[in-house]
Order: structure tokens, then sequence, then C-alpha cells
């Protein structure tokens, strides 16, 4: 099977290394509006050859769609105003609502899949791209009763081809979900870097006393301002729920700590202890 | 040379572990006021035998206290009243400065180095003890001038066994930089678990959804409320003071996603960013 990647980043490109190693694409293509990015992509053996966008559509029977989801508000309609039936389209972004909203109507709205690999790290671009990203994740298909039943067979054989467990979610309630356990945690995780930074001018002592906790807690904040601002944009009000209550619980800790009530610090610990029964 | 352990948790037990390995300690011998924790280290051979406090104190020349930092408070007095010029004591608590106001006028004093080595898991307790933890990190030794010579140098080559980098803070320094980079982290990671938690009822939901992402930036809310709650308290100004730093920038995030502000959003990601120079 020829696929192409559109946007050969940490995501299209581990998507494509995998699928080439594994045997699901005999042939992969990568189209990136970098050229730079093309040659990395190239150069790293990530996909077999680049190729200008439309001739990919037109030389590929899946088109994986992998770019920042701003971007992709822009190619999804262009993309789907070219494929016919032997075609399946999928998006691999982190947000849905809008783009599912922007083609409802289009005429070639069943060839496409709106799926989402519960997986990444924090590094973006060809360089970060890593066979084994999505081993034994979850991929979430959203409204997958509007894709076409053998569209979303092709998409689903794709993701397990990549060991990932299957889910399904409907646009809203993804967004709310994503905002709850990815978005935040990203905000809180940039938001703990710039306090650090404000408050510790001397990076040498941050180098020195950085332990592998705080290290892990501000792994996010490395996370690219190009992919991660278009999904807050999108993602706004859910987030913006999410970070009001995020702010709410900061400052209990606060009230606790200036009326020295450690007994009810000490029970909030406890609590927050329980996320160990989740992720276990 | 024979060593014991006051509290043979994470610390304690990983220390007395990697001591025996590397033959800077002959003979361990483990000290816990709960008497599961002692059997649990004999079993998982932490320590070669154990002993009561009075007596492990008298048997050893180096006494480790690795209590939380609360019966830190009520141990060190007692063993300094019976240690004598052969013997060294080395606390390796996260907080410094009552520890070290408390027993300023100690005739004894000399025989005490204060240690900090910044290294730790989410886990605690005998079971949570490994070989390794301490590796290439940093072990702040603080107010060393307070301390022998001689003493100085013991606790010195037995954190330089264990691969440890050396650094010297003085007290107030030391609870200051700690709050910045190693209390607040975990502040926010309970508080993120507790707003997903509270967010997110569908429990199944969230395991489903959680990526790598999530999962690393609330690894710190699995710590003990009975290590941590001590610590907030003996450093609370500090912690104050940080937090409130915390909550602003989070508060400024949540202004510019009201205001739809995205370019200074991104602004202050691309900040957030340079944490990346000083952590890798």
């Amino acid at each position: 099977m020829t696929i192409c990647f559109i946007g050969i980043g940490l995501i299209g490109g581990s998507l494509a290394i995998s699928l080439k190693e594994n045997g699901f694409a005999t042939r992969t293509i990568g189209v990136d509006s970098s050229s730079d990015n093309c040659d990395k992509a190239i150069r790293r053996r990530l996909v077999d050859e680049t190729m200008e966008l439309n001739a990919a559509i037109a030389a590929s029977e899946v088109i994986v769609l992998a770019t920042p989801v701003d971007v992709m508000l822009k190619l999804l309609p262009q993309i789907l105003d070219q494929v016919g039936d032997h075609q399946t389209v999928v998006d691999v972004g982190s947000t849905k609502e809008l783009l599912l909203n922007l083609v409802d109507d289009h005429p070639n709205r069943s060839r496409f899949v709106a799926a989402h690999p519960m997986a990444g790290t924090e590094f973006s671009g060809p360089e970060a791209a890593v066979p084994e990203l999505f081993s034994h994740k979850t991929c979430v298909i959203v409204d997958g009763e509007l894709s076409a039943p053998d569209a979303l067979e092709t998409a689903r054989r794709m993701f397990q081809s990549c060991e990932m467990r299957l889910s399904r979610l409907d646009r809203k309630n993804h967004d709310l979900h994503c905002a709850y356990v990815s978005h935040i945690s990203h905000i809180a995780s940039f938001a703990l870097a710039l306090t650090v930074l404000e408050k510790e001018h001397d990076e040498q002592r941050i180098f020195e006393l950085a332990s592998s906790g705080f290290g892990s807690t501000v792994r996010l904040a490395k996370s690219s301002a190009d992919m991660w601002v278009p999904i807050f944009r999108q993602n706004r009000d859910h987030v913006l729920d999410v970070l009001d209550e995020h702010i709410e619980q900061l400052s209990r800790f606060r009230t606790q700590l200036i009326k020295r009530d450690f007994d009810g610090f000490y029970e909030r610990i406890e609590r927050a202890n329980q996320i160990k029964k989740i992720l276990n």
C-alpha cells in the first residue's frame, strides 16, 4: 500500500517508519512545506521519497495528515476535493471539533477518518521521529460512524499494525477529555518552567539542583509553540475550564500553607495519590 | 566501616545498598520505628542487620539520618548527645534551616554534616530502594564549615563513592533553591492530579487517554504525604513565595486565553522552552 504523510515531523515521521517497518506500507511518500524537513526526512530514511502535495495525494491509497492542527483546517478540504472512493484520508491531530465541523458537508466526507494516536514526546520535527512511538498506546477514532466502513477499516488496521489499542469518542467528548488529560499537563509544565526561570536567575544552580523529579514535571515545557498554540486556540473553552480548576487547586494549597493547615494539606496529597491506581 | 541507617526507606535503603555494594561500608545496620520496614529491609537485603537506635549508634562509625524531616528534628539532638570524636552523623533531608538552627549550640555539632543528595523517585519505603539511585546526581553539603574537617571528609568520600557530584550551599540558600526546583514541582504535580481527578470522573477514560506526557507531569503526585508534608511545613515561607509566582504564571496563560492573545501565548511558550538548555 502506498501511503503519504503530509507533515513529516514527530508524529508523521514516526508513523512513516513504523508502517514501513511492519510492512503495512510498501511505499512511503513525505510531503512537507519545509524543504529542510524534506531533506532531513530523506536523510534519516523516514520516507522513501518526497513529493509536492497534489502529486502525493494522487499517488497514495492512504493520505495521513500530520501537520499542526491550524494547517489541517486549510489542507483537509483541499485534500478531500481530490480523493476518490479507493482512497482514505486520516488525520492524527490533537483537536477535532473545528476540523470535523468544517468538513461535515463535504461530498467526500466519508473517505475521511479522524484519529488521534495518544502518543508523543516533547520533541518535534523529523529528527524527533522514532519507531515504536505508538506501541501499546491508545488511538482514539472520532465520530467513526461518519466514515465509510472500508475507510474506517483501513485506518483501524493501520493503527493496529503499530500495536495500538483502539478507542472511540465523539468530537465534543474527545476535545473535552484531551483538555483534561493532555492539554492542561502542557500548560502546567510551561508555567512551571516559567516560574523557575523567573525565580531562579542562576541557571547553573537550576542545573545542579534539578533532580529527576523536576525534570519529569517540566519535560513537556520543551514542547513546540508551533504545534501547541493552534491546539490551545482550537480547544480554548475546554482548556480554560480545566485551567480554572487547576488554579483553584493550587490556590487551595496556598491557603492551607498560609493557615498552616497541614492536616488538610496531608489529606489532599493522599487524595492526589489516587492518581496511582489509574496510572499504574 | 560500619554504617547505620536510621530510616530504611527509599533514600536510606538505597544508600545502604549502594555503600555495601561499592565497599565503602563493610557492615550495614538498619534502624526503623516500623518493625514491618525492618523485616522488609532484611528480606530485601538492604542492610546486614537491624538494631534499636542507641545500640546502632554505639556500633557505628557513620550514622546516616534518613527519616522524614519532622522526625529528624526529634532524633538529631538525641544522636549528637551520644556520639564521640570518632563518629560522623550525616542527614540526607530535603530542608535544612530548622534542623541546623536546632543544633547550632550542641557541644557535638562538629560531628554532624548536613547533606542533601538530590535524588529520589515518587515511591517510598524499603520496597522502593534501588541501587544506582545516586549515580551522577548532585549532593549538596550545607554549612560544611561548621563540621569538623575529618567528619566532612568522611561524608564527602561516602557520597563520592556513590558517584555523586558535590556542591555547597548555606542553609538559607539551600531551602530557597530547593523550593524553586524541587518543592514547587511536587505541589504542581499534586494539584494537577487533583484537577484531573476532580474534572474527569470516568477513571477508565483517564487511563485510556493518559499519554506518556500526562504520566510524566503527574508522576510526582504519587509521592508520600508522610515525607512531603513535613518538608512543606519546614519550608513554608519559601514554598509560598514560589507558589505565588506559579499561580501568577498560570493566571497569565488564563488571561491570554480569555483575550485570545495567542501571539502572547506563543511568546511565553518559547520562553518556557528555554528550560531545555538548562536540563539537556
